[in-house]
This record gives structure tokens, sequence and C-alpha cells, in this order.
């Protein structure tokens, strides 16, 4: 069982632009995210939240589970502007990526969910993504098959399962999926080789053009907050140019969508960017095709600036510096079944 | 390098029922499958075949993998009546487990595929399952990665990517996914102990109703033939019960569907009866729910006979002595990316 105290950042604001554009060293990922007091981590429940993770039975229809979206086989999301869920139906946001998740002080682009936990209940009720009809369901379904009562029985100390031993499941399992090797924060940690010329470059220009007045922090997603308190920015800021429109990034209010306030309009959680290159395409709704669009249209929405191609170019290597050189490797899990029973049939909606 | 030559049966019958009843030993299941001489199996080529299985970039929506049907987390298949493929839409057919496929000597229910690698070549363009618009253009997707186009160098020799490697990679993958360690065959291999009691009666019950006229042989699929010579038996031979309208056996004609001959109607490859357990709902369409029923309905349909409960309990009890005791331990496998770019997006239908 480990713990990990969360450092906090005194006096970190909670919104407006100017103010966390507090000039900083480079930090590196610290090793271990940080861990909810009611939800220690423990191997046999990391092994349980995998399994669950893994499992499509976790949907209505048996065919979307949490890897369907977010892809531990690859960036941790799924390639596609919004995701497709059980009946082939989109929802109206981006996958963000599961790696480094764990470091976010808050969860979704909206940053509703306060942690992993929260976040994982989402999805399981969406109609649009696993569809099932509420979370009991859920829990009864799962509670059927025998090998996973014995599993919620050594973990949590007895058979019973509901959705919040589910996610707390999860969540632990989320926790492991950590990318701490990457050549910046190898370089971070002393390396002199690990990042290349050009990615050093694009370091230095990546802050100098004002990336990192919001990309700061140890996941670059601002920085470090308690649990539940979220870092959030507008986008876009400046909205006199012709990306707004092209790319449609007003039509979603952001966390507007979800507090019904007017300062939250255009208010977002801002994303890590570790392993950004693997997560085309880019924004809430997907719109931006390729890595070097979207640091030209953040240069012009958040910063008003035209980035030159080499300032573009340059960033775009130094955000390949924050891809992992290597992922965790895990064993492919294998699922309990019932016995001459399907469990997708046998626990229908 | 791995090369097995498939144990012919000599005067092995290619259909009628009564011909194939020739009373034989337990079989175990070979150490091996076969492999098809134009594609042996090479350690590179598994993993390859490994990415390939596990990628959903290979379906149009970049949602639906070779695992999202056949899972090997669980029982190889998908616990579904039809599966769901891509735009959640559904095809007729129950998905047929992975696990040992490599044994049988033709692939999908009708047996219109020679091989794993033919078989291979369907769901990617069947526009209910992957729904990619040709062969070429999966090719040219996948070419698209350059991690892809490293492997395939390794792999073959030039990075040249068609259909023909792509499904000769998944193919040799495939042929890893057997479970030899199941209770019956440590039996059959002279475990004595093995086996419960229940399990030897049902095991003798099995043979003395009939079952073993057509699930005979290494994988209960009936007799070991040459790859791409099909052991095919009429399902439902008996018509006149309660149960070939109650669950509809009679709407797809089966190999007829194929071929067009009228001599193929309703006939069926006889599918193998490893880890049938774990493949529930039951039949070509799905439709039987439980393996006990499954079970009865076989003893009416294809011998014309009632059994008894304890007859039911019994072969259930026999057939849980064919689930896998263990499944080979997968390392879960690292999917090439675009860097800066998503594959889906950028060659999409």
């Amino acid at each position: 069982m480990k713990r990990i105290t969360s450092t906090l950042v005194s006096g970190a604001l909670l919104g407006g632009f100017a103010g966390a554009a507090v000039a900083q060293d480079w930090p590196a990922l610290p090793d271990e995210p940080p861990v909810p007091e009611d939800n220690p981590t423990t191997e046999e429940k990391v092994e349980l939240g995998k399994k669950l993770y893994f499992d499509p039975r976790i949907s209505e229809t048996g065919t979307v589970s949490c890897n369907t979206c977010h892809n531990v086989m690859e960036g941790g999301d799924d390639g596609r502007r919004t995701s497709m869920g059980v009946h082939g139906e989109t929802g109206p946001r981006n996958a963000p990526t599961v790696w480094n998740a764990a470091y976010l002080s808050v969860q979704f682009w909206d940053g509703r969910a306060d942690t992993l936990e929260d976040q994982a209940e989402g999805p399981i009720v969406n109609p649009v993504e696993m569809g099932m009809p509420d979370h009991d369901f859920t829990a009864e379904r799962i509670s059927g098959i025998e090998g996973y009562r014995e599993e919620f029985e050594e973990v949590f100390g007895d058979d019973k399962i509901d959705i919040k031993r589910i996610t707390k499941a999860i969540g632990a399992y989320e926790r492991t999926l950590v990318t701490p090797d990457t050549p910046y924060n190898n370089y971070a940690n002393g390396d002199e080789d690990a990042m290349s010329e050009q990615e050093l470059r694009g370091m230095e220009t990546f802050k100098e053009v004002g990336c990192t007045s919001c990309h700061s922090g140890p996941a670059f997603a601002g920085p470090q907050m308690p649990l539940g308190k979220g870092f959030f920015q507008e986008f876009p800021t400046y909205e006199d140019n012709e990306y707004v429109e092209k790319y449609d990034f007003m039509e979603d209010t952001g966390r507007h969508e979800d507090t019904g306030k007017d300062d939250h309009k255009h208010m977002w959680r801002v994303p890590t960017l570790y392993n950004v290159e693997l997560t085309a395409p880019y924004f809430h709704n997907g719109a931006v095709d390729s890595l070097d669009e979207a640091v030209r249209v953040m240069g012009k929405t958040q910063l008003d600036k035209e980035l030159s191609d080499q300032q573009v170019d340059d960033i775009v290597a130094f955000l390949g510096a924050l891809t992992a050189n290597s992922f965790p490797e895990q064993e492919l899990p294998r699922l309990p079944s019932m016995s001459g029973k399907s469990s997708v049939i046998e626990h229908r909606p």
C-alpha cells in the first residue's frame, strides 16, 4: 500500500490568465501521482481495477470498455475527434488521454469530476458512451460473475459490489498509468543528453512565447493543485482570428455547460501535455488534425501571436520530448466469466 | 520457426451424419496446431500479428479490433448473440471463439474460409463489422504508421504492406491462441486425477448418447482434416421439435448461403467444444442463453433424444473439463502511433 501526499502550491489561482504566469524552473513529473485518502493503492486493487478497465461488459451492449476510448495500448485515447460509444453514437468531446491523468487535480475537459474515481462513474451511465441504465444495474451485472465477487472480497473485505468500489478499483489502476520516462523528464532529472538541440530550443521558445503561463507545473497542466481544485483557463482567450470559426471553438461553453455560471463560459481545465504527440486530433472537440496546427492555434487564440514556422517546429519538437520513451509493461488481464452463461445476456438493461 | 504437419484422417467424410460415427479413443489436443506452408510462424511475425489483432484502427471508425468480437481476455468471443461492429450495427451470426481456432481445418460457421489468414480478410471489409471500404485502404492506413512499416520490413524483408501480409501476421498470432492445459487434456495425457467423477461420467454419457458422432477428434470438432477441408454436419438434423421454431434455427441456411448449393442447406462446420463453457450464448445465431439448454437442444435436434436432467448435468460437467486451466500469458501490446496525427483522421474512407 502506497500513499503520496500531494504537494500543494500555496496561493495557486483558480482562474484568470495572467496570474499563473509565474516564471519557474523546469520541473520533472513526480515519480508517483497523488492518491486520495479514501482510496489507498494496493496491488490487489490495481489488478481488479485493470480487469474492470478492460472489461466491455461494463457497457450496456458488452462492447465498450474504458480502454475503448482511453486505449493504453496507444496514446491513452482513441484517435477520433469525438469518441464512439454503444450503438455507434458519438458525444461532443474528444477523449482525453488516461496517461498521467492521475497527476491532474480535476478530471474531464471541464474539470467537473474531482478524482479519477468520480470521473469513472460518468461514462458508464452516459447514454452515448457505455449506456448502462444506472449504477445499480452495473454493479448487479458485475456481481453476477463469481470471479469478480471473489476479487472484490479479497480487495475490500467482503463481496459487496457497488459503483463506489468499482470506481475505486479503476482509479487505483489508473494511478499506475504514468510515464515518467520521457526525454524531458530525464533531462530535468539531470541527463543533459536526453534532449536534442531542437527540443531544447523548442523548450525555450515554449517559455519565451508564453505557453508556460498555463502549461507549467509537473504535468504541464498548471501548478499542482489539491485534488478537486482545478486549474482553469479561458479558451479561446482571443476570439478575433480565423481559427475560432474554422474549428468551431465557441459552440461548447466548457465549464459553463456543467455549472451554468456565466463566468465559467469557455473555461476549460488546462490539459497535460505529456504524450500530446500521440493524442491527435486536438482540442475539446477534436477539430484540429495535427499537432503543428494545434500549436499555431494556441499561439493565436491564447497569446494573440502568429508563431513562425520555425517556432512551431521547435515547439512541436519540444512537445515530442514529453512523449514516453517507455510505457509500463503490463500483462494482458484475464477477465472472469460466468459458467455456461453470458453476463451480457443474463443481465441486460 | 515451427512447422506442424497436420495428421490426416484417411477416408474422412465431408458430409453426412452417420458415416463419421467411428468409435475412437479420447485424444488430447496436439501441443501445436497445423501451420500452412506459405505462412511459417516466427516470433517477430507473431508479435506484429498481435499488434494488428488488438489495433482498432483496422476498422473504419477506429473503434473495432479483432479482439472486440474475439476477446482473448475472456472466452475468445464477445458474449453477445451476434456481434456489434462499427456504427453499432449487428450481423446475423454469433462470434466463434478464437481460442484453438487454429486447430480447425476451415473457418467461419459455414466453413467458407480455408485458413485463419483467409478468415481475417472478411470482417475487415464487412460493412457491419469493421467497415473498411476495401483492403487497399486498410493497407494504406496501416502503412501510414511508421512503426508498422518498420515491423513489416523486419518480418517480411521489405516494408510493403498489403492485406496478405496483414492477415499472415494475424494468422500467425492466432496460432498461439491455444489452450492445451485443460482437465480433459491432462486426463487424456495420463493424469487420472485431472477430472472429477461427474466429469468422467459426463464423458461417458457424451459418447453413449452419440455426441461423439460429430464432436470427435482432437478439438472435438470432428476428425482432423487437411487445412481447407471442412467437417460439416446438418443442423438441425431433426426439425420436428419445439426448439427449432423457438430458437429460429431454420432462417439461416448455413453453408448454402455461401455456395448456393441445395445440398449445403443447413450444413454447418462442426465447432470445437474447447472452452464452450465460456462462450455463451450458443449456436450460429446465439439464440440459446445457457450451456445446459444448448446440450438439451443438441440432444433433440441432432440425436432425437430427450436427455434427462442428470445426463444434461453430467455432459455440462464434462464440457467444463474442456475449459482451460490456464491461458497463455501475454504482454499487453504497444501499438505504434503517428507523430502528431491520427491515422483514423488522416486516412479516412
